[in-house]
């Protein structure tokens, strides 16, 4: 791998090629001012190519004279297969070189400790395709179609229990099937729930279709649905795609759609459009793998409670009124047909159990791809999110709560909030000097909003520069024209009208800070309660474990900074991504670890905390940056001691 | 019970207030002329009424002067409460005498020894229905609607499984039962199959329905079908009803049936028109009952291997084809509503296995009745019919076969035979000496044609009478107006065209004696081809259950004089009537008994007599009447040389 040496700060990092230099210098906390977030428009990004080759383009805001000197747009140029040597001029670099000491940013988490946590699995899939030779009948030899199809799946076990089957299709079908294909055929069978239980076969095809095996993993989110598609052969990713959950057009988040769903026919409304998107997802990962939907096998799912509620057609009018009462938390094994999913008619579609309204079967995917539930340490897993859903235990036992943190980390209740699309700032550096930013957009686009990772980065690095103080508020005395009086009070501007996407001034107000604040306050709290309801406190946990896709793009040094995530070792944190769609991915591949996860939701205990006064308490303490109890945040104290 | 004694025969029969004198007469083996079955117009059937009261009407084709003498016609004279002295007038019993020896109807077997047969069964449904006051959910116990309602279920019982449960049904109306109930429900369960199985919810009702809780039993005959409705909660027969088979329209038997259902559509033509019939019964029995059809919980049906397939919507197409090879033996269990049965949504529709193509659930269901699979006695099940269907077999093992007998039993290739309908012969006497007949029909109606037991009677009469030899030739030399040349060879003239119902004369010709040799002589070579396949003869069998409606009507002298039945102590007989409809009811009110159902099947093995050369041999020396091998009929042998 090409490394890539940023001068004058003497900061190295690994790079892959293609990799832009913006995103490898915000990533590795060398500062280069950048006001368009990487469109290539502000010109301010401009650094030396001292030695190496780069691949660039659209480098025509740059004087001449500059270019022929070997400047470069660092937004518009990514490295090659070589080394480069980057220099950041001095001017721009001025008072920014105390960020090399500590990066602010820690992402990488290696490889082996993921491996540890997640564990092997076995490419031994909860169904089977299974090539049959049968013996035709004869007037000796006449037992039923069905049974002679059974005896043939039995062959050569004696003590198995004679498979179970899917009536009607199968038996309609059957005669026809087996004297068409010269009764060679393959017999497609479901594992029994549990050891004990028999073999289903689900369908038969004829000739020899063994070599055609595929399974489909979904992740069904409120805003976004992600699917995999396995080669359950090989055990391989296939494909992948990912789309907006098509309910979004009726609320943005699961109260709404609660609310939606009590209109007349709107339950089937809310129902075809999640089924929608999950058809998208198959329709484009079989384009892109060039088979059939038909030759999907089975298709395994999560989602929150009321996605799963909404999915099945189940009303969930009484999770969103006390005392949140669910239909059911075990979701019955669907024919995925049934529900309208482009799929064979026998095909089951299999969805995650729940522990509770508001605990749903993401988040027990993601416990179970984790595998917390087999190891004696003790782990905090949380999915940051409107709900930000809290897992704490270890081989034992396991607690669990839901937060209702707010839309802050989705961009909701913040001014110009958006959710992590093309624009988003989603990096953010600060000259603490100048007060000039460093921006870097999704898609390094010219900035739109700011998405939640975008939020958590602002926020440190204003508190960090002093421009705020640890309760959230501006620093009036401080003179910049960034910082001013706006229509929502005091505010800082992120980015100029004339570098913007919308035209206009791109800030953050102090109501927006106040906002995350609350945010982060309620999943504070909500570690601090579960620990305590256990007798516990962080310097108990061996491993936090950051799940969901919002957490995979969280700045670990920056969310601690603010008090989001438990000021500990940060070796004991782990980035698990969208650990839903990883967990039923597992669960396609292996069957056995696909019958662990009835034990993690017998194990999971959930916890009101809506109704606990604790939590009351421990969530007015958390509403200050970080926290009122600096105790609880030394390196922070730390750090925030230095900068006075 | 009134006694009535025939006078000069001194023949005294117990009879029943309503009974009629004619069939009290045939049926004691009192010969009384009559030619117009018991309609009242041949005025033939004179007796008088020498002591006692009887109810009479419709005399007035009697001359005056003999009716005030006390002379009724027979036919339309019946029993009161008290007892009555009948004397036949001498000039019509001259030469009937010799019938008082020995009555040729047996029918009547002792209540004790039927039970003996069938055994006692349990008022324990394989459904339940169990009441629920469920405790409502509070922020301290908010576990989703369905584990409350399991917790329920399973109060007190810690070692039962969890439920398993009806999706989508159930999950959809379940929330809003609950709570528009105030939390009390009633609640069905479906047992497990095996023990070691969970229940299963069917469904969930408001209120306490426990009171009404009924299940209906169904024989699907290729002809008729029967059904009777069950009080579970009493397990008491509180309503029944039988209706045709509306799939007669398109064949009268199951090949026919076959056929049409291999036309565009014809498949599911038939399945429309057996389930309107089952509908119609459904109709008829909760009218009676005065109950809701979503008042039944359960369907237990039975029908031979075609009727199921083509009740389920199965292609029968095989069954036709050598290797004959039904779809399944084992029928899916259904949601009676799911193939337009009336019926609760949830509700399930249970239909007895087969063994193989020609041996069907009514069989299985008939010896799941009598329990010949307990006892270590040998037992052969017959069930006459187009298919007689035979078991031979003991507590160990059971061989069982179809034979295709014709359809001679059920009117098919006779002349003048038609189905067990008004005005169909189902009695007949001959006098030996005039060779006037007894006519006794279905209803008293004129004589139309005749039915299998009329059939079986008029043959055995003429063989006693020596007007046919054993090979059911006519004695050409006997000359008699009733006796004649006709269009299809030599017949007997049984009624004259101005007693029928057609105004034709009825006649049975000896084209028809031989179909009627055939069939008889197809089911005893399967008799003995089953017990030779085991190294058995008929004096090792213990008992002879006599299965099916026809079964019922047969007259056991008679069917042993023209050799359908074997010549065996007539003490081990029995009449078991609908056994198919009896197991079905048995299955429905004791769930142990269902249960053991999978033993009968497991423990029957077919025999495929068509392909069996030691059947055609036996079949070849059935072609006589009663046999060519007159050792195996002594009582018929000895009856024979008096008659000489």
């Amino acid at each position: 791998m090409p490394n890539v040496r940023f001068l004058p700060d003497e900061i190295t990092v690994e790079a892959r090629s293609g990799d832009n230099l913006l995103d490898l210098a915000a990533g590795a906390g060398v500062y280069v001012p950048a006001s368009c977030g990487g469109d290539g428009v502000c010109g301010k990004c401009r650094v030396l190519i001292e030695s190496g080759e780069a691949a660039g383009g659209q480098q025509n805001v740059i004087p001449e004279a500059e270019r022929r000197q070997g400047y470069v747009l660092a937004c518009k140029t990514s490295v090659m297969s070589g080394d480069l040597v980057v220099r950041v001029p001095v001017k721009a670099r001025e008072v920014g070189r105390d960020l090399r000491r500590k990066p602010k940013t820690t992402r990488a988490i290696p490889a082996r400790s993921l491996d540890s946590l997640v564990g092997a699995w076995e490419i031994d899939p909860p169904v089977e395709k299974r090539f049959l030779k049968i013996d035709p009948p004869s007037i000796e030899d006449n037992v039923p179609d069905l049974q002679r199809l059974m005896r043939a799946i039995r062959k050569g076990c004696l003590d198995c229990d004679e498979p179970t089957y899917d009536h009607p299709e199968l038996l309609r079908t059957l005669p026809f099937i087996l004297r068409q294909s010269g009764w060679e055929v393959t017999v497609i069978l479901l594992r029994g729930k549990r050891e004990e239980e028999p073999d289903r076969i689900i369908a038969v095809e004829p000739g020899d279709t063994t070599g055609r095996f595929y399974g489909l993993a979904v992740d069904i989110g409120t805003t976004t649905i992600g699917g995999v598609l396995l080669d359950l052969n090989r055990g391989q990713v296939i494909a992948e795609s990912s789309v907006y959950n098509g309910q979004i057009a009726h609320g943005e988040d699961v109260i709404s759609r609660i609310i939606y769903s009590q209109r007349p026919g709107g339950l089937k409304t809310l129902q075809g459009k999640v089924v929608a998107s999950i058809n998208q997802i198959i329709a484009a990962t079989c384009e892109t793998a060039g088979i059939a939907a038909s030759d999907i096998t089975y298709i395994m799912a999560a989602g929150n409670t009321i996605m799963s509620h909404l999915l099945l057609g189940l009303d969930p009018k009484f999770i969103r009124e006390a005392p949140y009462v669910p239909i059911c938390n075990q979701m019955p094994l669907t024919r995925a047909a049934a529900i309208g999913i482009d799929a064979h008619p026998s095909m089951r579609l299999f969805l995650y159990a729940s522990v509770a309204s508001y605990v749903g079967g993401d988040i027990v995917s993601g416990v179970h791809a984790c595998q917390m539930y087999r190891s004696p340490a003790l782990t905090l897993f949380i999915d940051i999110g409107t709900n930000g859903e809290i897992v704490v235990g270890n081989d034992d036992w396991m607690i669990c709560a839901a937060c209702s943190a707010g839309p802050a980390f989705e961009g909701g209740g913040i001014k110009h909030g958006m959710r992590a699309a093309s624009g988003a700032i989603e990096n953010f550096h600060l000259d603490p000097e100048t007060l000039e930013p460093m921006i870097i957009t999704i898609e390094h686009a010219k900035p739109k909003g700011i998405c939640g990772s975008g939020l958590i980065s602002i926020v440190a690095e204003l508190l960090d520069a002093r421009v705020i103080d640890q309760q959230g508020k501006f620093d009036r005395g401080r003179k910049h024209p960034r910082l001013r009086e706006g229509a929502d009070g005091f505010e800082y501007v992120l980015a100029w009208a004339k570098d913007t996407m919308t035209g206009e001034d791109l800030m953050i107000t102090e109501v927006d800070l106040d906002n995350l604040i609350r945010a982060k306050g309620a999943m504070f709290a909500g570690y601090v309660t579960l620990l305590e309801s256990v007798g516990m406190t962080f310097s108990d946990l061996e491993r936090v474990v950051l799940a969901g896709n919002f957490g995979a793009y969280i700045d670990l040094e920056r969310a601690i900074a603010i008090g989001l995530l438990p000021d500990i070792d940060r070796g004991r944190f782990f980035y698990l991504g969208n650990a839903s769609l990883l967990g039923a991915q597992i669960s396609l591949t292996d069957h056995k670890r696909f019958r662990e996860r009835t034990q993690v939701s017998r194990l999971m205990t959930n916890m009101e905390l809506s109704e606990s006064p604790q939590f009351m308490n421990h969530y007015m303490a958390s509403l200050f940056l970080p926290h009122t109890d600096m105790g609880l945040f030394p390196t922070v104290r730390e750090r925030l001691a230095e900068r006075r």
